[in-house]
Formats: C-alpha cells, sequence, structure tokens
C-alpha cells in the first residue's frame, strides 16, 4: 500500500525562506516521522518563491520581438517579454498558446511562467533556474535535521499535445532515478520485457496532485510506502529528449 | 490522506471472465469493504484478455501496406498488419518506432497492440473496443454485487513526446469526471483561474501504476480517499482532442 500525504498549514512562502526547514516543521506540526519509503513531491511555485523567481512585469521593457509575439498571443508584450527570456526557442505561437522550449529543455506553454497563486496583480511566477540542484538542496537539508535521506521531486503542471487537461510531471528531483528500467526483466510469462521504461518520478509528482489541487493551498506532499532503491540520476540528465531525437517536434 | 491499495492474487483472466466479479472476489479476500471515496484502477490488458482481444499472429495474412512499413519499423509484417487495423492512421514510422491514430482516437506506439504478459509466443494483446462502455459494465456489475457506485478507470501505458519513460494513462472511464475544471475559481490571492484543467483521471492512472507495475501482477488498485462529486464524462467524450484542434500534429 502507498498512503498520499499532504503537508498542510505551510505558511506562505518569500524569498529566503529555508524550504528544507519548513518542510519539517509542517512534518513535526502533524507528528510525522520520516521513513526509508518516503518521497517527497513540493510543488514548483513554493521553491520558486523561495528562490526569487518572481518578476514584476511593470519593471519588464518588452523587445520588439515580444511586441510582436504579444499580438498573435494575447499575452502581453512584457509577459511575453518575461517568456522569451526564459525560453531558447519558440515552437508555437498561435490560439492564445505559447508554447517554448525552457532554458531547462522542458517544452510547455508560456516557458512555465505563470500569475496564479503570485502575490501582486502585476507579478509572475518563473520555474527554478536548476530544479535538480533545487531539488537536492531541500533533500539535503532535510537530511541534516532528521538523519534521513529522502528523496525530493518539484512538480509543476503540464499541458500535453493529444489529451485535453494538464497533469502534474516533475521538473526537478534528488535522490530517485527517474525512470523505472524493466528491460531485460522478465514478464508474466518468462518473456524478457524489450522497451519498458516508466518514468517513476512523474507518476509520482502525478499521485501528489490529486492531494495538491489547486485551491487547497497543500503544496507538499508525502508519498510513503513507494520502494525504490535505485536513488541514481536527475530530471535534466534522466528524462529530457535532447533536441532532433524527437518524433514530434 | 489518499490510500493506493493493490488487489493481489488475481487469477489469470481468461476470455468470457466477469471482471466485475473477479474484482468483488478479490476485495472480500482481502476482507475490504467498497466506500464511497474509492476509484478502481484496472489494468487494460486483463480488461481486454476478458473481452477476447487477443490475436495469434501466425493467422494474420499482412497486407502489402503492412508489408512495406514492417520493413522500416522493424517489427514483423503480420504485427504489422494487426497494427494497422487497429489505426485510423499512421502518424510516424521510424528508428523502429510506429505511432497511430487508434480508432478510439489515441496517438500510441503501435496502436496499443502488445505482446507482454500475453501466453503464447505469436499472440498479441488488442485494446479493448470501447474502454468506457468495458470501464461502464465493470463498475455496474459492482455495484449489483456490493450497491456501492465505484468509479472504473481502465489503464495504459503511453509513451510521449519530449520526455523519456511511460506513464500510465487512462484509455477509458466511468463514474468520474475526467477533467477537474478549475477555470472561473479563485486562486489564494481571489484571482480567477484562467486556464486550468486537470486530467485527474490521468493521475489516478499513474498513481495506481506506482502500485500495479510491470513484474508484480497487481492488474487492480484501489484508490481510497479521492472525494470527487462529478461523475459525468468519460474518456472519449472529455479527454480525446480533435484532428485539427492539436498544436503538434
Amino acid at each position: 500500500m502507498i498512503q498520499l500525504i499532504g503537508l498542510t498549514e505551510i505558511p506562505e512562502i518569500n524569498e529566503g525562506h529555508n524550504i528544507s526547514e519548513v518542510i519539517v516543521a509542517a512534518l513535526a506540526r502533524q507528528e510525522m516521522v520520516l521513513d526509508q519509503t518516503d518521497v517527497l513531491v513540493i510543488a514548483q511555485k513554493i521553491v520558486s518563491k523561495s528562490e526569487g523567481r518572481l518578476v514584476n512585469l511593470q519593471e519588464i521593457l518588452p523587445s520588439e520581438k515580444a511586441i510582436q509575439l504579444a499580438k498573435k498571443s494575447g499575452h502581453s508584450p512584457q509577459h511575453m517579454e518575461v517568456i522569451l527570456r526564459e525560453a531558447t526557442n519558440v515552437l508555437r505561437c498561435e490560439n492564445g498558446v505559447v508554447i517554448t522550449r525552457t532554458r531547462h529543455g522542458f517544452i510547455c506553454a508560456n516557458s512555465g511562467v505563470d500569475s496564479s497563486n503570485v502575490p501582486g496583480g502585476s507579478t509572475v511566477c518563473l520555474l527554478p533556474i536548476d530544479p535538480d540542484l533545487s531539488a537536492k538542496k531541500i533533500s539535503l537539508g532535510i537530511t541534516l535535521s532528521t538523519n534521513v535521506n529522502l528523496p525530493v521531486i518539484i512538480c509543476d503542471t503540464f499541458g500535453r499535445p493529444w489529451r485535453n487537461g494538464a497533469i502534474n510531471l516533475a521538473i526537478g528531483s534528488w535522490g530517485i532515478n527517474p525512470l523505472r528500467d524493466y528491460r531485460g526483466e522478465l514478464d508474466s510469462e518468462g518473456i524478457s520485457l524489450k522497451s519498458t521504461q516508466i518514468a517513476v518520478v512523474d507518476e509520482l509528482a502525478c499521485a501528489a496532485e490529486l492531494i495538491m489541487n489547486k485551491l487547497d493551498r497543500v503544496p507538499a506532499v508525502l508519498v510513503r510506502g513507494y520502494i525504490n532503491k535505485d536513488r541514481s540520476g536527475c530530471i535534466r540528465e534522466s528524462m529530457l529528449r535532447k533536441e532532433g531525437e524527437d518524433l514530434f517536434l
């Protein structure tokens, strides 16, 4: 059995807050002791806020390119400028949607730049600069306090091609192999599996979203009972397909 | 808190087996009583087997098109013929990969035709003809025995563009709205959310896969504690984008 346990009453996070300490305090309030089957899933937004990744759009001077693309997408020129600064290239800009490849390599709407659950009417929130590193720092900080090696996944909601609705995906991870590789293992008929790698960090992120959701202000979820002994890898190394290797770009 | 509980010791399923009865028997063995917060997630393969959706490739006569595409993909001509019969069109066929749109409207590898965990060296398993209807029948059968309206999701693993690793997605559902629609609701700052719909059935399918995995033979998982009162919709109606509405086709 796996349990998904929301960490509640987490205060509003601002720049400089130590997320590890916030999590350890939340665990203490809920009288929870970490164990070796726990994985922590954290919403990107509190990590970004703690790292000061907020931008006041009123302070942004849009480039000519941002002004032109903003006309096609319906974003403000300032918002589009921030989206472009976070991107290496723009893949689609039509029907009110901007799909970019971010500097990390994620393909997503608006370079992950988001205005929901952000204070101030003209402020937007950017993704962490290095989400794997953010996850590592949070994990190591928690280990310092608790002596438990806790895998950490940082997640955000992503739309996808071909299916309606967004789902939660991992944008950074530490202490857990993002992929469970079944290749060469034997199925129930004794036949070697040929091609199955499962993106378990994305599945863990999805599971956590069922507790987080958008309105309940539960920005962290403990997944308890997921046995995973392979701690190597991170999102940047394991999860992102290189340019030129994808059939749908 | 949400719990993910695997239903174990489910026997090998063959054509004609009643999946509702199999699930009710498994619940009884595990001394579990259904409650109103339960959602059942079932692996596609046992549903397909119960519906007789197995094909012996030795009985398949490949078309000229199948023979040609098989050369490009590395599949056998017979396997390719079955893939083509399940598809409305072939989107990609290169580097050993065949991506099709299935008759249901799913975009996936090999039209969902799969040879793992299937008895007999030359047998492949097809997706159910109407997975939403399969889910409905299983749900209604369980209600007959237990008097509980149990939402049912049928799932399969899908690769995706841009990210490595497959994840579990819903191919059929009944008794649960596939999408949680936040549009118009207020975020923590009191600002109306503009564009967020979450594909909760896919997130539930992902959560269940953490228990199922490929080798443990746990083809059904009960998700307990997920509060969802909107029971309308199904995968075909809610989840699949129409041709021409997608930016990446």
